[in-house]
């Protein structure tokens, strides 16, 4: 029996944290580790383009995302990894979907409603958001998205969408996605205990070089009347079995510096290895290119199939 | 020095009366006529998506107005003839626009706000369409695009948009086109003297039999108090010289029995070499497919061209 398909959408952010690590990368290459699924992994620029409207910074973005997802184990022969930009039946799709979407189905959506609160001027772009990840999702008959419990609506825009195509052109074209949502990944405390984020200024750089890592573990926060310092050890956990932390902690009561220490031992211990690849990938110029070249290659063959399908199922071809 | 690009999108509608004949087809012709323009012509299929929905009457209406123009005297050697839907640009470039297009702009469109006061629940696609019509028009360097005088609004946002883009990512990639009004172009009355028109249900059928259009003629109105037929004679004076006709209708004044058989006549005698040739391409199962194949071609040639300068503007290539 084939392998169900398990698609993954990666979005360029920048400056990635331990946050990063081990709440999006870790999980997104653990599950392809599993050998379970036929794998996809693409870098979603196309819904980046809605912020970052630079090209210098779109490509320094896009090449450290895939840099890092490689550095910390994503393994090429695991996962079609591929741009969102190099496949055009994802814009293809999307357009047909828009044409079969009406305006207030639409504008129910999460994100859509939390950007136009925030009184921004919204994208269209933002506002289709959900369009185009259907069709990121619908092309390739992905049975499992992985997401957070706050994205679980997207998949449910996807679902609903491929029911919809199904129905009005009267044809089975599209599968069914699930979301899964792995209820193992940690969200990750940062240094002053509230989850880790870039705009909270809490964060642990993921390449980060050994006193970077010291500085920001020495400004983490302890509550000096307790007798365990909580967010060392919430930090510390993500790195060392929970069992031998148990021990270290109850020798070292009170010992906040030299808990802290042993947490910049452990971390710098952990991240040393993906930090070395990292660098040493760096200076390799031509593999990001190969491994997306053949990704897509991949990718479009599967995505230009089942447009044959779509575009006979609309009466465009 | 090159000559001025000309794009011009047109839709299938069916049913094709002479109000289309004298309002679209021969003025579009003529335009590529003259022999002053490097012209497109495509079949907008992917706007049309968002009102045919079924894969069988989508075929029949493409394929009946691509041979509706041939037959009307399109020379596939004085313009690029193609499908939206066979040239991906078009929806990748629309996307791209999205997300540098705000809501409350694309909210301003006419269109949209018209089809939101009938209260229907407009479709997404609907909404985007005036970006996909900017990517229609701007991929090809159009510097004039044909328009009634009710269509300006979509040459403005293509306009903006060019502008808006050329802005933002700092280069300039596209050219800023230029609405043609055709003043000469007339306004068609039916049969009732209202402008010609499906819903009005008083039109005169373009590749009508004889029979049918002197049942067409036959019920045209007129006012039994007027010495001329004013309605038989605005129809008239698009099938023969008005210098003639003045002549005829002093001599017949008050006939106007035989005023409509000189108009059944006369219109019949105009568009038959028109019937003809549709009737003898109809049974052409290939022409169109390799018209549609080589106007395809060149089109992608030159979108692709300009996608290679969008995708580095933009910095995903």
């Amino acid at each position: 029996m084939a392998k169900p398909v398990l698609l993954t959408g990666i979005k360029p952010t920048g400056d990635l944290h331990i946050g990063n690590y081990f709440g999006a990368l870790k999980p997104a290459i653990d599950l392809f580790m599993t050998g379970k699924y036929n794998a996809y992994l693409f870098l979603a620029d196309y819904h980046t383009l809605n912020f970052i409207q630079d090209a210098e910074e779109m490509r320094r973005l896009s090449r450290e995302c895939i840099l890092a997802y490689l550095a910390a184990g994503l393994d090429p022969a695991r996962a079609v990894v591929f741009k969102q930009s190099e496949v055009t039946a994802h814009t293809e799709l999307c357009w047909i979907f828009d044409t079969i979407t009406t305006m207030p189905y639409l504008e129910r959506a999460h994100a859509y409603k939390d950007a136009e609160a925030k009184g921004r001027e919204v994208s269209v772009g933002t506002f289709n958001y959900p369009m185009l990840m259907a069709a990121d999702i619908l092309l390739y008959d992905a049975n499992v998205v992985p997401v957070g419990a706050d994205q679980k609506q997207h998949v449910e825009y996807a679902r609903d969408t491929a029911e919809k195509f199904n129905r009005v052109f009267k044809e089975e074209v599209f599968t069914l996605p699930e979301p899964i949502i792995q209820e193992e990944v940690a969200v990750v405390p940062g240094t002053d205990g509230r989850k880790m984020s870039k705009s909270y200024g809490n964060t642990i750089p993921l390449f980060a070089s050994r006193d970077e890592i010291a500085k920001a573990v020495m400004s983490i926060t302890t509550d000096s009347k307790g007798d365990k310092p909580e967010h060392v050890f919430a930090i510390h956990r993500l790195v060392r079995p929970e069992g031998e932390l148990m021990a270290l902690y109850e020798e070292k009561r009170g010992k906040y510096k030299e808990l802290k220490e042993a947490l910049i031992e452990d971390l710098d211990a952990y991240f040393a290895p993906i930090r070395a690849k990292y660098d040493e990938l760096k200076g390799d110029d031509t593999l990001i290119a190969d491994v997306l070249a053949k990704g897509g290659e991949r990718a479009r063959a599967v995505a230009n199939a089942k447009m044959e399908r779509v575009r006979a199922a609309i009466g465009v071809a």
